[in-house]
């Protein structure tokens, strides 16, 4: 046979599980969206089709929604380490599994008013407004022996209205960019993490607290830096978490140019102070990197974006 | 000729258009997506080709990116009432025109620790990250005389956890669906009310507070409403807004029900007492209604999805 | 009670079906997604939360499964005509019932060479693509008495490469567009047919030839128009319909035109001549029109886009 | 300084390019989506802002136009393969580009009945309906000495309504799944394939011709094999590319399961003898696996999905 089987793996993807934890009048969200993907002794099922190493797709599934009642949502990365240790201890033929987890968050909605002439004011303790600023991610993968977990969060769009620049560039015979010595810099930030915590042995992060501090940092790095250069703002968020985080020893950014080009209005006879700009869509300008603590070995994968 | 020309509008859609006020070092952003639509004597572009009549959808935009600088952006109904103005009074064959405006909101981004080491604190007065919860809508008609203004919002997703029945319903051979006492109440508010300001002569709205107090108003009576139908709940949201703002006269809602279904874990010898829920994607239950003031004739068209 | 209810409509929207159709060993697809949405006597619901007349979104669900296996699908109109005909004839307190369907096209993947070495050939007769041209729509209404059928499709995108011009506009002080005499005309169709087809007593249209006609005689008029603007071809394409689909009244479109814009590349030294475009995504122009039969009255929603 | 700079890459993204090549009256299209990703010595730009080692993204965004003038596209490839080499020969600090392209097919629209009253049949050489079917997609990376080429399609939606099942699966406490003897297998084809040209010194494969051939291969390979699981079909897909195409080594598949379920009928006093199916969205099995000729070192990333 001249064609061999090379890295495989499957399981059920995107898992919506929604749980609701009482204290009480108090109702507490859990909104997650989960993807199993599992590797091992898989040959069989590709080269005959015999299932009898696979466990169906459909039980991953099952799995996880019968693990949010026997362990609850602690956080994302938690629930994901639940679940990769199951399959890979409980299954002999499975030897890695890799959990991704995107999480929506929801905020409380307030009757400020306090004086609802329908029900008392206390029923609010159940109604939630689901925030839509960024989404939350998470992958967790386990061989057995290590573990790795990626966090991180995308679609948190930013913009800082004024303090950036963009000149002294490399100029060829194709381009004619204009200097920028005052332009809108906005993107979406998409950013993963990578926490130094690989083995039950390790005293284990606070997740929630650990994702809540890093997406701080990164936030007010964004809008603190002078930038020069979204490569330069893109490096000084993340060296703010490596340097205030020490469970997080990598973090790789993938962060679009969202472009604002000044509407020029002098056919109209107008002069545009920095103030009327279009919103552009495509073609984008894109800006990648990795930033990590020295002497450590980069493990987040350089593709982000897809093919 | 068999055929004729009926009903026709054209403009430029979709708009992207970003406006920064500088309150000193304070600035401010408004960020709306503008459709332009105008109507009038336009036979002779569809039978014969002719332009003679036509304002090009380019000249449209062009004219929206004006109008920021020459009016600024006090609110989206503002805004749209300017360009509205002038397209009908500016161009004799003009004789409608329609203004879509989306509107997204952002907040500033808060550096709460105020001991930035790299610049002071004084500069995140430039800087904002989106909010991805709603997106408000605005829509302005005018034909020069009357003006009608339909204002709302979309994408407001909120859930009651607890709080709502089902049950009660006919039960033909097709009905196998088994009564709930207590369930999830998910939807994701889509609204648009119409405002009875109609003339110059009237005294306009203050459309920014208009807004917030209608949001609020809805909120509150999703929030507040035991349900025994999400029916039930749609007509509280719209008859609290009714009642609270004298300058809305109407509203219609397109309410899907995002079904959260509680899962079986009997399988698994484990009991799902109101906490583990699938979140399903399609179908949906879709609930779509108008509320309106006694007395006063329905205008917001019925059709809030499409074909 | 200061406030009233309006036009509400409720039912469960988006339930994908498919229909595999054996003719001995050459299957068939028939793939819809089909909404449901009932009027009538639904006071109550609204106002006390009573679902003494409320059939359930489940059940219209469930009877759109149990009638293709009941009736089949002919056609997409076909099957909604069955479906509307059920829910208003069949729950008393239902006046008015709208199935909207959208159909989505596979073909038969061709194993052209014949000589696999796996299966015989025959075997294809069960393995398809999916179409992803156009999607078909359609939208059936009936009240008791009569009906209401309005077919179409959309996304359906289209280019003349050349033979589109566009001069001889009004110019006002905010035009700079300059006139082109040779550009790229580009748009994705989407188009709404109202068939004067009303009433059980008349003689029911082929419905899935007249989709195929109709759709053929649109692609012809886009091609053959030798274009003034945008507005000329669409006039072309609504009466080369009406003039050839003796069951067709009345066709609405809304065409985006979907600019491509001649690149500058003078600044490098070269010469664009008409080769090298750049294709926008936003802003666009939008061009929306009736078409219809001298004589009867306009029906279908000018809303084809939403607010 | 305790952090520092990992891989890194920049350029800009999603360049629509639209080239019209004129053969006489009969036009030609090719729709491109390019993106530019450029890497090299790039420190001092993260770490400082200084941008003198950049070529501005809006430069190598001018660079694809005017490439498409002076070298037209001959394929997404070849066209790729210029531009790789552009920006590392030209550009000191580039030390390697990776161009990503998607191609979007476009096919003459007919107008078979030949007698149009309008214009001359042949003006529809310049008249096009964009297909809709699968996207293709290629990456072209290039050091300056070895070139890697990764090409394949996305989105190409494919069903067998016969010839699958699944059983004989493991069970554990967690698994309901009930076997399938025959199921409709449907899946949205993903592939991506690495050609073993590399060097300039090499004969460069005929790319359009190597794609509709591959295309063509695994479409056969889907509808031909009788599947005993998802795996083997993708194996076989992939194989029977290997096995017939020399130029290409390796191939990777991500394929979602796209559930069809049974309805259950039976409620209703149907039996549903594989006729209704209910198409869901969410959750699906993934399944993902490379195949390879024996020998080859993998190179094409694991992750065609995005955390």
């Amino acid at each position: 046979m001249p064609t061999i089987l090379g890295q495989n793996q499957y399981g059920k993807a995107e898992n919506r599980v929604v749980k609701i934890t009482r204290d009480g009048d108090t109702h507490h969200i859990k909104d997650l969206n989960v993807s199993v993907a599992l590797s091992g002794d898989m040959d069989d099922v590709h080269y005959s089709g015999s299932n009898a190493n696979v466990l169906p797709t459909d039980t991953t599934k099952n799995t996880v929604y019968a693990f949010a009642k026997e362990h609850g949502i602690e956080s994302a990365e938690q629930f994901g380490i639940h679940l990769a240790r199951h399959f890979v201890s409980s299954q002999e033929p499975i030897h890695r599994a890799r959990i991704r987890i995107e999480e929506y968050a929801w905020e409380r909605i307030v009757t400020s008013d306090g004086n609802s002439k329908f029900i008392g004011a206390d029923e609010v303790k159940h109604s939630f407004a689901r925030k839509g600023m960024e989404t939350r991610v998470s992958q967790i993968t386990y061989d057995g022996e290590r573990w790795e977990v990626i966090s991180g969060l995308k679609d948190l769009t930013v913009m800082n209205s004024t303090n950036s620049e963009f000149w002294g560039y490399v100029k060829d015979k194709y381009t004619t960019l204009k200097e920028a010595y005052d332009r809108i810099l906005a993107t979406d930030v998409s950013a993963r993490w990578r926490y130094n915590w690989t083995s039950d042995e390790q005293r284990m992060p606070n997740w929630e607290k650990s994702y809540e501090q890093a997406r701080k940092h990164m936030l007010q790095a964004f809008a603190e830096t002078y930038s020069l250069s979204l490569q330069q703002t893109l490096y000084q968020m993340g060296s703010r978490i490596i340097n205030s985080r020490s469970e997080i020893d990598e973090i790789r950014f993938s962060l679009p140019n969202n472009h604002h080009f000044l509407v020029d209005l002098e056919p109209f006879g107008l002069k545009n102070d920095n103030e009327v700009y279009f919103a552009a869509d495509r073609p984008y300008g894109l800006i990648e990197a990795t930033v990590l603590r020295d002497g450590v070995e980069p493990k987040v994968p350089v593709d982000m974006t897809n093919l």
